[in-house]
């Protein structure tokens, strides 16, 4: 089972995780954690604190030569301004974050005691922690893919792409968008928002590529997979909703338009569908089509045309404090999205295939694929 | 910490489900969790397997004298057809059902012994811990409704109605739906689709109101209360997506009119929000506002006018087995979706609060509401 | 993994269980799971609790056909005397039980709230989830032994049997003692306590024949899989302490005369030990030899010969209330503790190995056997 | 709830933890965590290893201007020696290691790879987390002290002692012994062993004083506190055993001179005990005396008069790998097995009192000692 724990502060010294539980001769390319951890802070639309941060990734432990060995992994990132204690205090919440409640639940007279921790800085270490991951699903050819398919209202039509055509349309857009022209209509978007001071929400899909039937289980309820990988994308900041294939639009459609009907291949010898969608997903378990995901993320709370809050202290009316952000995060977490799939995927992966070693998992997985191709 | 564990087969013996960590000293009125298994079972568009439930439940431990002693709440609901064992097997898997892929990963050659589980016979027990946790948050003032928003693309109107008479029309409509008109529509879509030998889906919505500011954490990411909430619901059998407030309408909306702005009452000595575009969390804590999420449910994949399946045994092309099965299970949904949720805030609660009896627990709860009125 | 909650009170309808996580094509013989029920009533210094007791599994879910189906398995011992409600309040606790701070923790003003929960006969659902975890593990040829060698200072001379034979002969014994003469002096005192008014401890070995090695892991402190099991056995019902191999004797030793050499079998391709002063852990995993536990248990609680007290309402001293109770328990808490080890190793395979099959499980753990081998 | 995850390798770059729960408003004096880091490192019987390590804790996030802000606390402690990838490969496994199994579970061809997580130096992440824990329960009045009673088959005699005495003599010995007469003659056997290129192992003591009634619960079986404890404690490396008050002795001993009777003081208004034959838990639960557990500590497995082994490559007959080591390292035990107490007391105050301030925790926890003391 992997499980991990992440801490650290926007402006203390550093942003740190350790992972347990991955299995032993992984080889871990730190290149490809560095990469991830770029691709994480690119995107049209992101502010100064992108230009401080050029986050470099320190294995602390767990890897020796290079490779896993079956000890928990422990990921650093140093923060270039770790001046926390001698920051100002402030007062004035900003109402879509979590300043007042914060405040009110740990009792605090200074709102940067939250914000400091409740910032999606921490989402750093989840990139780091599904790098690993992604390293280690490469190794039973999974692929994850992110793209962004709305941003301030701009739709992007990407029916009928590949997953490789959107992996790699969405790589070179500015803002992970896999239709060319929406993605400049997008920057517009965020040019306008920007000028405003305002900020810009939109959807993201998620793709992953290569999963085996079976991950997951209807047995108890907390252990479909939908749920896990719901509760893992929703848990990253400013994410307000999340779906799979379909999603919301199935709630117009009948059944007969909906479900996924079933073939069998007799030359491959295995079941398939044409359609997709179920995103991926049947009775809480993966079906072996992609998965499908679709996570909203509401507009940064941090506006430069700041709003209507109440100061913590005198109760009077005030302008939200502005901390220097972002206009637009959404490419940010669409690669984020990726990373936490990535870790719970792998978890459902170890669950049904045990396994200490590399070796020994792939053992395991190969005996099952053989098995579901003679069923 | 509240933990359930659920067991039992649709056409085994009995539904039944453990709930550890109730704090002692709750009066449980077991009419109230007989009448939310009554309210699971209405809703214009349920087929014949409803006729045959009755469901009563049985609680078998963990009270003495009609309340809670602090041991494990053990309920059995009994299934009235218990042919589990004798039933013929079932070789053509039905789409959207955990049918094909259950029987790759548990390597079974009879489709039964996936269905029996898979099935949403199982919410019965969900709700019933619902129940139990429902009657928890009612002694601090929690109260959590449910109406459908949404039927074969027919859409309610509900703007301006407060928690308590969306509560009431919804409990009236046959399809839990707060807005006659729609209710009357839905109901048609649902006649037309049966007729078809199709099914529907649609959206609830879930209001959860009176909870105090504070429950979940940013600390760390699992602990985020909208990630827990979102898993409970979408781990409801047929929920394809969750969102909270505004939900997917976020993305297309700027940032300056989407967070709640934050107001301060000197009368109530409390801060305030006009709106509630966040849903009651921010920075994956309660904020003290109602919490609102909605869930798509996708068309029960169960369709008398049978999809296109294949063997199991000879792989060819055939129909989908057609199980006894309801049209449109929505708002049924909603009341399940009710249920899980009140689980988890009161898992929250007793996080926050602590106490092993009723009397500490509020004893705990009062203080902190005094703490935050004086903030 | 397998999760498991029980429920039930002493005098309740019934005690059940849920156990979760087990791979599906396991035949369950019920009257094996009986056989474990009757094994745990027996004993010499049983007092009539026992008579009335006659315990009858009813397994109300997770088998199909009389085999596993991956779901989960609830089992049910009805009590015959389920006057709960009915019995009248207990007033004067009893030194040693949990009545007195399970009356202050839960704010009682009677203490059966208390020991109806507290009370050991919630162990017969901890042998009936051990029973089917035993099944499990003999697929992989792992059996699980136990027997008594103290009980009221008389020690039992064990030295030199074999698995088998301990088996063999504990079985043989009422009070579950391999060494015949011990066994007789052991009844001889429970005789004498009895006469008394007073009670007895003990302590008991189990020991556990045909692990793998490698099941538990150094990697993370509550993965050690020594921790596990004393985990599990401490959490039953008066047992006070718990050790590995030597155990406390350890202390004594001298390192070279505790550590077990290490040879290399040619012909057989393995490595072994001489000696097992170990118990089968090292570095917080099994070895491969057998795993050897011993644990003390603590006289029962409930002696005829009531000790002091002090009322709860008045608070005056009285004599403590006695329950109808035995002398001596010892031969069913080794009954007991194979049962909650049980468990712990068939998790502990199901981790390392996965499997949602019985077939799938096997592969893996015979790939990994010949890894071993082969090493 | 508390949880924490340690990792780092014995020459890797650095041991770390991340400790998650801590309530907010709680002032960390890094020198008490430094001091117990300290503590950790003396005793007479270590060797090279502790001169070459100057534990110095750097904490690297949870804590503002000195008091902890509701974030996990990450503790780094460096290793002046990380040479792990450079130093040899290691082939001849050490009985009574981790080493031999290690290799197989993980399929290593150097147990380099298992030693450098395996190893003792771990704890002394264990040591830093159950300082801050040790942080938060003196806020309650609760301390935690430990001694040895037992090395190399000398015994102490402490009875009598009261706990602040304890504590004081235990500090003041090279061996953590609180008798002074039986540390002498414990420290010539260590010299013994020491010339004989031998090893001991001990017994140590372990006391928690102040904790309130009603920790832990006889609810679930996992929730029992004495299992807890067991298990935080026998995840120690080296550790086999764990007993609880009168332990193993109480085998030999009838009921009526075991079970601590019970009085009521009417001026103090509470229930109280002249013994503590118990060690302060009664099902599973603390009854508000001490605490007091025992461990034994098998001898280091790391001789200087090596034992036979077999190279993993070769498996040709060889003397088993010598790395630098200590000859006894039972007082260093004693303090890791205070840490690892404090960490578990410290959360099953959590899980009872809730809190996310100190003063929130502090103010359920008083309304509870009224509670109790009003009963």
């Amino acid at each position: 089972m992997l499980r991990y724990l992440t801490s650290g502060e926007s402006h203390g010294k550093c942003m740190l995780t350790i992972l347990e539980g991955m299995p032993s001769g992984v080889a871990i390319d730190e290149r490809m954690v560095k990469g991830e951890l770029t691709r994480r802070m690119l995107g049209y639309g992101r502010g100064k604190r992108m230009a401080i941060e050029s986050d470099k990734v320190e294995i602390l432990s767990g890897l020796r030569k290079g490779r896993t060995i079956g000890s928990p992994i422990a990921m650093m990132i140093r923060n270039i301004d770790s001046s926390m204690d001698r920051l100002q205090a402030v007062l004035n919440p900003r109402p879509g974050h979590a300043d007042l409640t914060g405040a009110l639940k740990y009792n605090f007279g200074d709102i940067r005691n939250v914000l400091e921790r409740a910032s999606a800085r921490d989402t750093v270490s989840r990139v780091a922690v599904g790098a690993v991951s992604k390293i280690l699903l490469a190794e039973f050819g999974i692929r994850i893919a992110s793209h962004v398919v709305m941003i301030g209202g701009v739709e992007a039509d990407t029916e009928g792409l590949t997953f490789g055509k959107t992996l790699a349309l969405a790589e070179r857009s500015p803002v992970r968008c896999a239709d060319a022209a929406a993605s400049k209509l997008m920057c517009d978007e965020i040019d306008k928002a920007c000028e405003a001071g305002d900020t810009l929400g939109g959807i993201i899909e998620v793709i992953i590529n290569g999963v085996p039937p079976g991950l997951g289980s209807y047995s108890q309820w907390d252990r479909r997979i939908d749920g896990t990988l719901a509760r893992a994308i929703l848990s990253i900041q400013a994410i307000k909703g999340v779906s799979f294939g379909l999603g919301f639009e199935t709630a117009e459609l009948a059944g007969s338009l909906v479900h996924d009907e079933i073939f069998y291949d007799r030359k491959k010898k295995c079941f398939y569908r044409k359609t997709n969608n179920a995103g991926g997903v049947e009775g809480g378990m993966t079906n072996g089509e992609d998965i499908v995901m679709r996570a909203v993320m509401k507009p940064i709370a941090t506006l430069r045309k700041a709003l209507s809050s109440a100061n913590i202290r005198t109760k009077s009316p005030v302008r939200a404090t502005v901390e220097r952000a972002d206009v637009c995060a959404v490419p940010a977490a669409a690669v984020i999205a990726e990373g936490v799939s990535a870790v719970e995927i792998a978890n459902a992966m170890l669950e049904k295939f045990g396994g200490d070693s590399l070796g020994e998992m792939r053992r395991n997985y190969e005996g099952y694929i053989k098995q579901v191709r003679g069923f």
